[in-house]
This record gives structure tokens, sequence and C-alpha cells, in this order.
């Protein structure tokens, strides 16, 4: 398999780059990257100067002219928009070429119209970085979750708002002046409009529902609710009483309405909503997205991950091209042929590491002599084993015995085993009588 | 699309008679379930009577029969155990078929000779439900993270010892009268040796470990360490330090032996650990399995859910089985031919509910007159609009004024909006400072 198909980067801002990345160093990622090829790129400067390098001779700056290409059997769009990034899609079907895409406000809004296309034209338009960033999210609704009825899809979908409701939590901190500070940190777009608003998280919520119930909705008439008139008392108020403050996008199967056109209902929103502390969304923070689905029979499952990013967007990019790449290559051999990304392939030749060498923090618990000597001696020993200690407490002594804990930092299995065997045999010690790794 | 793919199913226990229930009752799941077709199916007792119905005319006692049978064009392998299931595994690759399978025992020891066996037949064997009962974990592992460099891989991939340690956690319990607690709920299984030594989690870190890094590894010499040992003292201490302690079976990439003959090194190993109590896994409780995923670009994802039990379990079962019939479709149909499951389609017709009808608890906060009557009088109103209470709390009064904060039992936005245009107009209510959500 040693074909390569060629891929046309619309736009080389941080996720084209990434997607270059990853293209450009193919060691050690699943072997089908290596026969991606990036035939052209669309850039909108073509005298700025890029972080990564790329043959010139590629580069244009009119997107179109990648879109037409023939050497150009995959399109990627990451221009963002809705225009020209819509019509660019669109021009990709027409032309045969499959789409993978990041742009959840063309897909949200025109979804129907992109689909119908590329089924007539018997293209994929793939869009798995649309929500959820480097998460897979796009691909189980479609795929691993296909034998279930979903009933409810919950996100926490949008990062900028997840981390400035984080912040407040943490304190007193308005609204306006956490903010500023996620534009500073580069969490908030300068316009961040979409995102506080509620729209972003609207965009997403009207995608996932579309995969998980099977149809699309009206994206414009979502009840959305952002985060922009939250006051921070009602965040400390409802910590008070258990709960976190998250901007949830939620899509609940209703009830399918036999008397209308066999229509199916769905319950759409986006709003700040309160969470218990035991649930599972309730512990996602920063800009981390997550997203709780329920089915039958699968019952809950979440994924969680960073929702945004160059490096999770790009992964996410890339697996659909893989997806495309795999069946291409499939169609393309002859003979017994298998989707690549399917079959059971063995790619590299691995061994287990030596025991000694894995490394982590330790959990000891030892039986001592009541010495004030000890944990000093204990702290010579593993000093001595190039064992660095994060806190030794002494937790409990009677009849002249103490139980003495120690935390250590990230060190090897055959450092921290020498330096037990050494504390064991130290005449205060009486035994060590756990010995459990640490995260 | 309405050809039927024939499968045979080996084994009716829980996991067959889940698969055989989402296939008889196909309305609201992907539509490509209604193209699977049950052709043939295996049980160890022919005159057992079952929960599910199915034609009589196509149960055998014989496993082989129907594995060779010619309407059966996928196996299904439910029997669990080494043999027969490998040698009905290697039957079913022989004569062609591709394979779905659940059993970790195997493919964790014979995954090699079984994966050789399908490429060179050209048929698939997929694990889905080999590793985190219904969580999708092989597939992401396959295809949507095949952009990353996979650098980690840590589960509480075992749910039975999961169940006891939270439980031990909870107080002072033995592990002996958990696992006894365990037997009788039905989480731990009679002979529970396999969960508690950790041979299982072995099993299982075994087979993700190979799809993470592109190479088996050998099953048998996995560092293993159960929770059979542990006392509830450590845990205790652990959780006073601020750590949870769960049974983590952990996979990392070290490094590249350039010296020998091209191996990488991989870290496995299965035991006890201490997880600070923010590091996502720590709040992964009872029955659950999730698994955390570092690589390069993505950064971490976390994949979470119920790791055992007939629902989850043929969930992963049928997503593989929708994978192969998706393939065999797309290679059956003539002209433009697309992979149905990974196409995009709309197929039933979906409007937004009425908003009013969206059912959720809520949050509410009010500015009042400090008078002891008022909040007997919102409760009046709360009442008569068949709202129900979860609690109210009067959290601040000063200038002689008060704050409410009432918290409801799930009702529509209907009658929460009712209510509070009433409440608003209440002569003792300043004004309705907040309304939010909450689940």
């Amino acid at each position: 398999m040693n074909q390569k198909i060629g891929i046309g980067l619309l736009g080389l801002g941080t996720v084209g780059a990434g997607v270059a990345n990853i293209v450009n160093s193919p060691e050690g990622r699943n072997p089908l990257v290596s026969n991606i090829r990036i035939a052209r790129i669309a850039v909108r400067d073509l005298n700025r100067v890029r972080s990564i390098k790329v043959d010139p001779s590629i580069i244009t700056n009119d997107p179109f002219e990648v879109v037409k290409d023939p050497n150009v059997e995959v399109v990627v769009e990451a221009i963002g928009g809705i225009e020209p990034a819509k019509s660019l899609i669109m021009l990709a079907i027409n032309h045969g070429k499959s789409v993978v895409t990041a742009n959840k406000a063309v897909v949200a809004r025109y979804g129907k119209e992109i689909s119908d296309a590329a089924n007539a034209a018997g293209v994929y338009v793939l869009i798995e970085a649309a929500v959820g960033g480097g998460i897979p999210i796009i691909e189980p609704l479609k795929q691993s979750l296909g034998g279930n009825k979903i009933k409810k899809v919950t996100g926490i979908i949008n990062g900028t708002t997840n981390y400035i409701l984080t912040e407040m939590a943490k304190g007193e901190a308005k609204y306006e002046d956490v903010l500023n500070e996620a534009k500073k940190l580069g969490y908030a777009e300068a316009d961040p409009s979409a995102d506080v608003n509620g729209d972003d998280a609207a965009d997403k919520i009207a995608i996932l529902s579309g995969l998980a119930f099977g149809g699309g909705i009206d994206r414009e008439a979502i009840p959305t609710k952002g985060i922009n008139n939250l006051e921070s008392k009602d965040i400390n108020y409802s910590r008070q009483l258990g709960y976190e403050v998250k901007l949830l996008a939620v899509a609940e199967y209703i009830e399918k309405k036999a008397q209308e056109n066999n229509l199916h209902s769905l319950a759409l929103r986006v709003e700040p909503t309160l969470l218990p502390k035991d649930h599972p969304l309730s512990a996602v923070n920063g800009v981390n997205n997550a997203i709780l689905i329920e089915g039958d029979p699968i019952g809950e499952v979440m994924f969680y991950g960073p929702g945004a990013g160059a490096g999770p967007t790009a992964s996410a990019v890339v697996a659909d091209i893989l997806n495309i790449v795999g069946i291409k290559l499939m169609q393309k051999e002859e003979g017994a042929c298998l989707d690549p990304l399917l079959s059971s392939i063995s790619w590299r030749n691995c061994i287990l590491a030596n025991t000694r060498d894995i490394s982590q923090k330790n959990y000891i618990r030892l039986i001592t002599a009541d010495n004030p000597g000890v944990i000093g001696k204990i702290g010579n020993i593993l000093g001595k084993n190039q064992v660095s200690i994060e806190s030794i407490v002494q937790f409990d002594s009677n009849n002249a015995k103490a139980e003495i804990i120690v935390i250590t930092h990230k060190v090897s299995k055959g450092k921290i085993n020498d330096s037990l065997a050494e504390i064991e045999n130290m005449k205060e010690v009486l035994n060590v009588a756990s010995h459990l790794g640490c995260l």
C-alpha cells in the first residue's frame, strides 16, 4: 500500500499547519498517514513567513484552483466562516472530491444541502473536527453507537465559555474581568460574541442532534442563552448547594408525532445549567469539552478531551482523511480487499520494557519503631537511591510503633525497589506494609 | 439498501440475547440495523426457556454448523472462554467469514495468529466489545486517533474491581466483605479470580497496547498485581492525602531501541494505583470503566461508560457488525459506491419540540422583602402550577431584603415560566434575579 492520495489544503492557519505537521512526520502514527500526500495548498498571503516547511511550488492564493487541481483527491477546508468556505465545499463535491471540514457554522446551516449533494456525487463530507475539537464524537454517533436508540446528548462543547465559568467558580471574579483575561491567554477571540452568547454551542448541538436522531432541525430556532448575563453570585450560591454551573447544550428525543407526517420531536437548548457535583460533566473544567450520550441499550457513555486548539483539531481532521484514504485504497486494490482502517494490522515490533524501567510516583506505608530518627534515615536511603520525596507523614503511633506514609515523586521501579530492600533492612522498620503505584 | 446480511450468533446468553434484541427492534436505531438478519443461532441447551423470541428453525446446539452455514456471512462469537471459541473463530476465517467477538482472553493470547489468518483470508475480526464494554475504544484507537503518536494508555478496565474499590473507599469495609456483596449483586462472578488478581485487566491492556502502539507483546509477561491483597487502611490513608486508589492498567511507549532490530519498547503494568483527586480517572466509580489516552498532537482524551453488562456489550458488538455490513453493502452496490456508515444520511423527519415542553430542574434566585410569609406564598404559586420543589433556601438578608434560592424538581419550561410570571407579580418580590436550568 504505497499509493499516495493527494489532499488539497484550503488554509494554512493553525488547523492547516497542524494537519501538514502530522502528514510530514508519519513515523509512529497509523501507517496510513504515509499514504497521504499534500498536493496543493491555498493561503491568503503568499508572502507570509510560515512556521512549517512546505514546497513553495504547491502554494497558491486561489483556493478554487486547489479544489479544481486534478492532483487533489480530497479537499480539506480549513478556512472557516460561511463564504467562500461553503462555495468551495460545494465546488469540491461537484468535482467528485470528498471533503473534510471543521466548519461548524457551514455544516449547522447548510448540512442538508451539502450532504444531499455529496450523496448524489458519491463523495464524503466528514466533519469530526466540527464538534469537540479532537474528541472523537462524530464517528461514535455515526458508527460505534449505531445499534442504539439515542435518547439524549448533553455537551459542554464550547471551550471559551467553560474556561470563563471555571475561573468564575474559583472566586468572586466578574464575568467581564475573566473574559478579558481569557482574551489575553488566547482562550477567547477578540470578538467572543458567538462563544459567549451560545451561538457556537448551538451550531454544534445542531450537528450532534442531526447525527444522534437521524434528521436535521431548524438551526435558528434552537432556544439559546449564553453566559454573558450570568452573575458570579449565582455560581457561588450554586456551589454552596452542591452544584456547578456549565453552559450546556442539550438535545433530547421527546416523542414521535404519529399524526403529523411521522415527525420526530426533539428538545434542544443551549443555556447555563446547574449540574450536581457528582454528575460526570461537572468536573469538566477549563477549555476542555465533554459530551455525554444516553442510549438504549448502552446506558450513559462520555467522551472528554481538548475542545479546541491546533493539535486536537488537526488530529480530528486527519482521522477523517484516514477514513477516506482507507476506503480509496480498498477500492483501488484488486483481489481480497479490506478497509485497512478496520482490518487488524501489526505495523511495528514491540517488546515489553524492563519492569525496573517503569516510572511512576509511589505510595509506601511502613510500620516502624516510634523513634524520632526514623524519618531521617528513610529519607537518607531514598536520597541515596535518587528517589525524590513528595511527602512523608507519620500517621499513627501506639505501642511504640508508628505508621509512616511516603509519597515519592516519579521514579523508576528499579530505584524504588532497591530503596525498599534497604529500608526493610533498617532495624527500626518492622515491615513495608504497602507499596502502591501513584499517578 | 434493503439487502440483508446474514449473521450467525454463537451463544444466546446475555450478550447474544442483547444483540438479538437490537436486531429485532431496528426502529430508532441506525437504519443499517435493518440490514442485519439473524440467520442462525447456536445454543448449548436447545430446551432452555428464553426471554427473547427466536425462530426455532434457526437454532442448533452445534456451533460449527452455524459457522459453516452458507446463509451466515458474519459470525458473532459470544461464547467466551478459550475453547471452542478460538477454533470457531479460526474456522469462520477459513470459511471467508468476518467475525465479531467480545472474547478478550482469546484475542489477548492469539491476536496475531487470528489477525494474520483474517488478513490472508480478506475478512475482518472486530473486537469493540472486548475492552470497556459499550465504550467505543477499539475504533478510536484504530481510526479516530490514527493521526496521533500515542504515548500512553491508562485505563480502569475492570468493573468488578472498580466496584469493590469504590465500596471500600466509602468506609472501613474489608475486601472480603465487599467481594461477597458484589457477588450477591451480580457485579462479581462466582469465581472472581481473573478479575481480582488483575488477569482480566491484563488481557485488556494487552489488546489496547497492540492497537495503540502497532504491535503485540507477550501477554503473559505483563507485570500484574490485583486488589486481592489490598487493605482498606491504605485506601483510607490515600484519601486523607488527597488520592483515590484504582486498579489501573497502563501501557506506555518508552523508546525505540534502534540497535535491536528496530524494536519499540513499551512499559505495561496492572496494579492498584493512587490517583490525585483532580485526575480525570479518579471520579470513575462503581462498575464503570474509563480509558485515558495521551497522544501527539491531541493531548489527553478520555472515554467513559459502562464497562460490562448485556446492553453495553451488545451495543459494541452491533457497532462492529454495522461496520462490516456497511462495507459489504458498499461493495455489493454498483455505480457510485459509498460506505453508508461514513456518508451523511438523514433518515427521519425531525422538528424542534415546543420550548414550553422542555423539562428539567430549575435554579431560581429571587430578591424579596424580608418577610416570613414570602416563602409560603412562593410555595403556593409553584404548587398551583404543578411545580414540585426540591429546596427553598433563604441565603442572605439585609436592608429588609432577602435572597431566596429555589431548586425545583424536573418540570416543563412552560409551567416554570407561568409560575415565575406570577411570582414576579407578588408585591413582596422585588425581582427574579436569576433563572437557570439544573440537571
